[in-house]
């Protein structure tokens, strides 16, 4: 096991991430490779969900992932079992990726053979939301026990994202989590965020993300 | 209602932060005012833990609060219920406070009549740890949804605090999150690290940690 490579990613020389940002996504449209940046809080369900998420992804599609980490490669270790090809990023504490931090990753990985490829960000809510790092969709998991008022709190992060799971919904009626108020929330910061209750434990909406992201890639990559 | 204050926090001027937090504990010893850096992921629980640790040191000190973040105003209307004197800084997008941030802070709170005042930082398990605020302790909140693997994954943030608060043990049973495990790797990074398990729903194990925290209090103010 652990055949997966461990890259250390170098601070960024570029001055303009959105013009770096831009380039990326022209050089993945042409290699016709779609790129997810899936962010969320610490402890949110990042790599669960990938675990059930990919399986499904891979009846139609080769999936690469990026795991961002400050330190340790214990996702890459849980992500290689699922048979998707896996790289190991760490941020050397920097807080987020953005666009040259993340052709590094893309670059370590090697995308020619790939379909997919989904950039497991570090874990914050706060600075990678700021960042474009070249993805075609931003994805976020929101769970349950972090509570139904993070949309105020976080805006940034519900406004950037075309894709929203509430993740650990299985644990509902242990917290005081609205979901109808969460959706509000979130919809007016962005009308046109798609939201999807899901389990990562469970399994629970896990097909209905994975056709979502399906109908995504096959857009972008016209075929 | 809404007494408190919202105040627009200015970035910092000051290149070297950590002479600057120096200065900021030095005038604080001389006030005999003590700051508490609360720090955590998004959504672990520091307001609610607050709601229950206030009124146990409101028996013996004047309390204080600043609520940091990026933006609204609820966690401030929240703390504002137990009686304590509260101000509600706005990051402007910023992930973190540092030392003259802080002292902004302060400063809008005013804390001559404070026996100890408590930053409620951003959620955020990177950047605050990076920054030294003046703090004379900083303490964590971990709570059981976000996975014992978090001291793997955010190791300076378990590094720089004096406390760690295991939060949300009332829901142990549905998550898998082995406390022993997270303990032993807190202490690895961290041998001397308090840890207290506490319930801030059911208001278990804050008894303790208020205790603590009194402690500290006596012994930087020598009364």
């Amino acid at each position: 096991m652990k055949a997966f490579k461990i890259l250390e990613i170098k601070e960024s020389v570029f001055k303009n991430n959105n013009q770096q940002a831009d380039l990326l996504r022209a050089e993945l449209k042409e290699k016709k490779v779609f790129l997810l940046n899936l962010m969320s809080s610490p402890g949110s369900g990042k790599t669960t969900t990938l675990t059930k998420l990919i399986p499904l992804l891979q009846k139609d599609l080769k999936v690469g992932v990026m795991e961002a980490d400050i330190d340790s490669d214990v996702d890459a270790v849980t992500i290689e079992k699922t048979g998707a090809k896996v790289i190991q990023l760490h941020t050397g504490g920097m807080c987020h990726l953005d666009a040259d931090m993340t052709r590094q990753g893309m670059n370590g990985l090697g995308v020619d053979d790939i379909d997919v490829v989904i950039l497991e960000n570090v874990g914050n809510l706060v600075c990678p939301a700021e960042f474009d790092t070249g993805s075609v969709k931003n994805a976020m998991i929101l769970s349950v026990p972090e509570g139904d008022d993070k949309p105020l709190k976080y805006p940034l992060m519900f406004t950037i994202c075309d894709l929203l799971l509430i993740n650990k919904i299985d644990v509902l009626e242990h917290f005081d989590f609205d979901v109808n108020k969460c959706k509000e929330r979130a919809l007016k910061l962005n009308p046109n965020i798609k939201i999807i209750e899901i389990s990562s434990r469970t399994g629970f909406g896990v097909e209905e993300a994975s056709q979502w992201l399906l109908a995504q890639v096959k857009q972008w990559g016209e075929y």
